[in-house]
């Protein structure tokens, strides 16, 4: 094949609708289902047919009231603008004369396309870039030019992506099969101001974190100079938008509401059936998880962790929760069983560390949420929940940083973390808050929610609610 | 979540498995199936219930022989460790200390870890390196020794991941969440031979070409000095083994033997149903394809393009057919239909430029086998192509490039572009063959087979048999 392309094109319309979202949601708790139900079916006693009818009724529960998704819109046309005119901005402040990038996370934030948008099968050898430059008017006002790079035979294939543009047409440079795309770039009109001066100087790029190395080399080699991300572009795509906050809303609060039910038909069933669904006990204790599809008996005393991720809107969710299985409404308050139900009781020290643990992981992230407040640096709410876990006596196991942003990426930066003290925290940047604790061979517990910095008052929780025990997670 | 591993480890069991990959063929030419059904259900005269049974019927037909995959084996252990052994007398000659990659095409390669066994979800934003490093001995014999840097979290999982090693622990460089990943790879114990000499220089590192931005540059900031890919550690993977070429041959001739078969099943159920599959005529112009859903009746004259491309093993087939559909048999040697036949007259002189099309550009493909022959320059083969279509008066019609290195990747380097002059193909090298002629409008032609370069004679055929008239595509 020449591009790759032909059946795929047809398959992937473009811009996305809010009605396929919706669909695709579903898809994702179908997928959910389909794959207990898959677990479940490997254990003879479970009935195929109303595991199915659990399925179906799962789903419809969902759907029953899909109001979560009523303040998400798709992003329009002026913001992808705006975040241009933003970004130029950044560019007169780090003194530099474009940004650089390929389909990938950031082209998707500035130009709507995704690296699958463009190529669906395999990264393409021939570049197509997008090109950001600061416009400086008379007056001084700073104005975002965008342009493109792309090879002659697809140059029409990139008229039909549908990027947002203010102009009618887009403004691509193209290169020819045996030109080098690089050096065409250099000599064509968009540096043309630069080469025109008196003394010729080479156009600094600023290049983004995902381009891949033969493209930043290339780019190099034909004359420009190029600089890695400065903390000024960086923090244009940080700061979410209005618009962002109610679609990482919609889907964090959807995929916590998706759980929910999960949870629900795990009590509706009964408590025999259930094996290997997702992380039970010591595999909880890789916080990655493992490759064991383990052979173990859950009781009534298994710690059970569900991390769950799903995409809404080209956004992204990202939520766990730890908790105990509980074929009967219990006592919350008091973590205590009814007098004369029936539970393992082999271990009961093992049982009240765990209940221990659940209790410091959910302090460590109160904590941690108290922390996430504006110019407090993004080292803060790391130190605020490791303290705690520490004070307990567990800091050895917790192994991993609080938490990082969140948003077309599920990890975007900045990054919660004990040696991040440069980055200082703003109104609009949204975070994970997800501190854990893994005793190897044991089990693990993480508790992982989604928060909005506001500019006055506490951090905003984009999740719905957060856990509130072990049996209400 | 913190490193999104749950579900994913226990659906992706490594390593593949060959009665896996004969079940994604069966899925992948269910897929194509299931997709022509679904246009064909777009047409209510079509009765569900026959597509069905011909979609069944199909795939029994391909199920029935699959001889052409007997001579395919897995990657061995040895193979691998035997590439990273070639790497190093590469990195010797190119007077470096190590290549550096990450989870991707090429660690892939000499690691057998795709850019998804490492990370299913989205790119990892923590670094997870291979490094391969030449080492002396005292005789002066080279051989390389891989290591890794990991985070210390994921440590587990790396171990878990199945890279082939001669030793039975893999060498693990860790860094924690709050260390810099770079300064700790370059402080290690990997580096400590250069550290140690009298005049303290910094290691240089050969970068692969899909390593990202971000990573590349972190390396150069801790004191790292890095470089692109140099011919000699190309050429390892550009130069196919036996055991590839064999893959290769049963992608690709499976792939072809698919096509085949689904040519019969336009022909069993007649002509009129078929609408939008793949590129019709004009679109068929755009070598990449269009957005265009069509709703264009196809006649007998209709110049229909095919490209198609599999998995099998890790590596990749690509095979492009153009052709009309013929309702019935016909005297495929003179191109003619039988006297009596009904067919679309309307424009007689768009048809006969049709047939000159489709021999012009199978001359060029001719042109280009001839070509591809030790010691030649990669660029003369595209040349000899482009020499017969514009001889032929096409030459603005030629829109690319004629051919790619096909292996893991199906667009792999070397590439066949006039522009490449330095590269001189070797034996054991695979490339496509795929000239067209695209004429806006109203319809494009491609043909598309692989070769293996030879040591002795002309290029061996790795897609079971090239086209022979457009009826017999």
């Amino acid at each position: 094949m020449i591009g790759k392309h032909f059946v795929q094109d047809i398959l992937v319309p473009k811009p996305r609708r809010r009605k396929d979202d919706v669909k695709n949601i579903c898809l994702f708790i179908s997928a959910i289902a389909t794959l207990w139900v898959y677990y479940l079916l490997n254990k003879p006693a479970v009935n195929k047919r109303s595991l199915n009818a659990i399925r179906k009724c799962a789903i419809e529960n969902v759907q029953a009231d899909l109001s979560f998704l009523d303040s998400a819109r798709p992003i329009h046309t002026d913001e992808f603008l705006d975040r241009r005119e933003r970004l130029a901005q950044a560019l007169v402040a780090a003194n530099v004369d474009a940004f650089v990038l390929e389909p990938g996370y950031t082209f998707q934030y500035y130009g709507n396309v995704s690296q699958t948008d463009w190529e669906p099968w395999e990264p393409e050898e021939r570049p197509f870039l997008m090109l950001i430059l600061p416009v400086l008017s008379q007056s001084g006002d700073v104005s975002a030019k965008t342009a493109f790079l792309a090879p002659h035979f697809e140059e029409g294939r990139v008229r039909m992506l549908g990027i947002p543009s203010r102009e009618e047409d887009l403004d691509i440079v193209i290169w020819e099969e045996h030109w080098d795309p690089y050096a065409t770039l250099l000599e064509s009109r968009l540096f043309a101001g630069l080469n025109g001066t008196a003394k010729r100087r080479a156009p600094i790029l600023v290049v983004d974190e995902e381009l891949r190395d033969f493209i930043s080399r290339g780019l190099s080699k034909a004359g420009f100079e190029t600089v890695g991300l400065t903390p000024e572009v960086e923090l244009v795509r940080q700061i979410k938008t209005p618009a962002e906050v109610e679609i990482l809303r919609a889907v964090n609060t959807g995929t916590d509401e998706v759980r929910d039910v999960l949870n629900e038909v795990l009590r509706s069933i009964g408590f025999d059936p259930f094996f290997n669904i997702v992380l039970f006990e010591e595999d909880g204790a890789l916080p990655h998880g493992g490759f064991v599809v383990g052979k173990k008996k859950v009781t009534e005393d298994t710690m059970v962790v569900i991390d769950v991720g799903a995409h809404y809107l080209g956004y992204s969710s990202d939520i766990c929760r730890s908790f105990f299985i509980d074929p009967v409404r219990i006592d919350t308050a008091s973590h205590s069983f009814p007098s004369g139900h029936m539970r393992d009781t082999s271990n009961p020290e093992l049982r009240e560390e765990k209940l221990r643990v659940w209790d410091i992981v959910l302090a460590a992230q109160s904590a941690a949420a108290l922390a996430l407040k504006p110019n407090n640096t993004a080292a803060r709410a790391d130190i605020a929940a490791r303290s705690v876990i520490e004070d307990a006596g567990y800091g050895e196991r917790f192994t991993h940083r609080v938490g990082h942003s969140i948003g077309i990426k599920a990890h975007e930066s900045p990054y919660l973390n004990q040696w991040n003290r440069e980055t200082r925290l703003q109104p609009g940047m949204i975070f994970t808050n997800e501190p854990g604790i893994y005793i190897e061979g044991k089990f693990g517990v993480r508790h992982e929610d989604v928060y909005l910095v506001k500019q006055y008052g506490e951090a905003e929780l984009l999740t719905g609610r957060r856990a509130t025990n072990p049996y209400n997670p």
